[in-house]
């Protein structure tokens, strides 16, 4: 099957999908995570393979050992895909919520509805648990997705997608066929991002190179992050303890997250002292400060630059310092060289917190906390489709919400345009029905 | 000022105009209706330029006649630009509308709230009144707005331009420079299609030709349609009068707009008697349909063919007619040769109904009501910017909200990702404040 007969597929799909109740896809994620812990043998050999291949990759210098780590499939990680699907069972349907509900006229009512996509194209890299987790996401928003795994873990993702299809057919009255599938080579990607007429979303998982090629390859709509170059701007009000405590957290908690910190704003007003305590307490973490020559003094102990590059995404514990002067400044340097991503002010003043949520163009904007809160689960989404810095759609962390989308439906007796237009035309009314239902 | 500096100035214009309050949004429609009311004859003079050059264009072949008409701005145009303006001060401010409020943790709190894009493209095509349209609904929503006009009405264009610039200029703080300007090549276009750095998104208004160009030519959102490819199923139980009514209304009340209907999907149980008047009463209206040479018996009187190409959109008195079999064969037809713009059907079976309206993916599905609805004011959104049939973002009928996204407000008190983790993890919380502040 070609790309193209595989996403019309997947779409004639998504036409059954879209009617499927919320019963019938709890019963499918439940059927779902039984297959994948009674499967687990089968599947620790699968991925066996790919961990022997991997291992060769890696004395040969073909792979990095970081990858290979991210590629392991263990008792752990199974649990947690099991766990996770049927947590997503308790999840609200995120299909079929009435978004809002007016009366036009009498007997005329508009109901906007939410509704699945229709087909998903997710291409991700080499962890192995992404594809039952995607799998299991697509079921409760009622798409049909198209997976393209890395062929590192190519035996994995075939061995869950057997068991997954496994489960989804032993289902009483089956699942459509389409609805959930997998392709393996460049090729086959590079064939589906043109299939614009069936796919309704791509969601790249995986390194920037990967987001900016398809991004760049596509007229599918693309949901996603390439970046994460989040800012801390530290202001003159900021207490010490808590800027140390914030950054240390923002940087060291999870070094390699897109959501941890990369550069620091550090107001030229705030005291020396705490400046020096709080590289010090850098240093103690492990995290290897970069500033301008030019800001030796402000900044002692650190690799100095005659310029540093502020779009800078070290993903290590490394991280860049720059003396600003103002909220301002600090939100001007943000919006020109951030991703959009997640950025803090620290601050006692509350005007000024109030001005940088303001002015800065971010999916997250904090006041007082670490940037590595930006995240589905921790913001109480239950699961997470990935994280977007894009500006249409959806924007910061996404869940299911994301993954669908609304219609319009209108129920009348028979009304025409013609009866609201001329010299006896009747009066649209556009009351809210749905503040009354409240009432 | 070549496209990237154009598009930059945009970027940076919409950083001050995310921070504007909404008495500085209205009060600069306020000034822009008033200019545009003072400057009127000044705007009919630039406009008969454009118009000299139309009737030229039009003997000479270059130009249809239908277009020329669009292209006349006349007094009544011109009090519908300025009364339009003035609505939209009434209307809520949607920026800064809280979605979503949550207790993350004790003394943690996620905010999500509505923000503006940050800067628009709207290519549109002759009609005059719809760059003041447009910038009125930039100023209203926050946003930058870069028009591409039709060299057809370049000087009613610039004169629009000049007296808006000018109210928006002689505000007390004025307005930002960038913030509203137009161009008029197609270079000019093709080069800002590329500025993906700092336009959030495209709206096309024009032909199938051009939305299609857009969409082939740029890795921006785009928003909008490019067909409108509309149905209406008459079901064995739709009444004969309502039946004829709304198809009548649907075909002939504006036979050139994107929601008029285009195929009639007749049930084979829907009494002969009750299609031959339907043919009659289209006949009278002066409809000239389009059936299969095999379907010659049911549909008497029109023209006849071996095949149809059923993605036809006429745009025109015309309308092709096809023998279906039940609502699941029509639901089957429409979402193939649909454009997933706004689809009816016409039954008293109300489990009829809601299959359909579940069934069919389109961005309006209506029950025994013209497809004619399927507009901006309408829905009582006050203002439209377009009709989305995209599947992402916006669909259907777009006021203000689709010019807008969200962001998320993270406010704390030093709070740290490391504190609910490992062993003595705290617990989040995911309270709904949102909730208790209504009861």
């Amino acid at each position: 099957m070609n790309a193209q007969e595989l996403a019309l597929q997947a779409k004639q799909a998504s036409r059954v999908l879209a009617l499927a109740t919320t019963q019938q896809k709890n019963a499918a994620l439940s059927a779902m995570a039984q297959a994948v812990r009674t499967a687990a043998k089968d599947l620790f050999a699968a991925n066996k393979l790919d961990l022997q291949a991997a291992e060769q990759a890696v004395k040969e210098g073909k792979m990095k050992p970081s990858l290979f780590a991210r590629l392991k499939l263990d008792e752990n990680k199974l649990k947690a895909v099991a766990a996770g699907m049927e947590d997503l069972m308790h999840l609200p349907d995120p299909v079929g919520r009435t978004l809002a509900y007016t009366e036009m006229a009498p007997g005329l009512t508009l109901q906007k509805v939410s509704c699945p996509l229709g087909v998903l194209l997710v291409i991700f890299e080499a962890r192995p648990d992404v594809l039952p987790q995607i799998a299991a996401l697509a079921v409760k928003s009622g798409n049909a997705v198209i997976l393209k795994g890395g062929k590192e873990a190519l035996h994995t993702n075939e061995a869950f997608l057997k068991v997954l299809t496994g489960a989804l057919n032993s289902l009483p009255g089956g699942w459509p066929q389409g609805a959930l599938s997998l392709v393996h080579s460049r090729q086959d990607a590079a064939e589906l991002l043109k299939q614009d007429a069936y796919i309704d979303l791509v969601i790249p998982r995986g390194s920037n190179a990967l987001v900016q090629y398809v991004k760049e390859n596509t007229s599918i709509p693309v949901l996603g992050h390439a970046d994460g170059v989040c800012h801390i701007y530290i202001a003159p009000s900021a207490p010490a303890a808590l800027a140390i405590k914030v950054c240390v957290d923002a940087k060291t908690q999870y070094p390699a997250a897109c959501n941890a910190v990369e550069t620091l704003l550090v107001d030229a007003a705030w005291p020396q002292e705490n400046v020096n305590a709080l590289l010090q307490a850098l240093a103690k973490a492990g995290v290897k400060c970069h500033a301008l020559e030019a800001q030796k003094q402000r900044f002692t102990g650190c690799e100095y630059a005659k310029e540093i590059n502020w779009h800078t995404e070290y993903g290590a514990l490394e991280l860049s310092l720059l003396t600003v002067s103002g909220v301002q400044e600090a939100a001007a340097h943000i919006n020109r060289y951030g991703s959009h991503h997640t950025d803090a002010v620290l601050t006692q003043d509350e005007k000024e917190a109030d001005y940088f949520l303001s002015a800065v163009d971010s999916a997250g904007v904090y006041h007082n906390a670490s940037t590595r809160f930006a995240d589905g689960y921790r913001y109480g989404f239950g699961a997470e489709v990935g994280i977007s810095t894009a500006k249409t759609h959806a924007r910061g962390p996404v869940g299911l919400e994301g993954l669908t989308i609304y219609k319009y439906r209108l129920r009348g007796q028979g009304q025409i345009v013609g009866d609201f237009v001329g010299p006896n035309a009747q009066a649209f009314t556009h009351k809210n029905l749905l503040q009354e239902d409240k009432k």
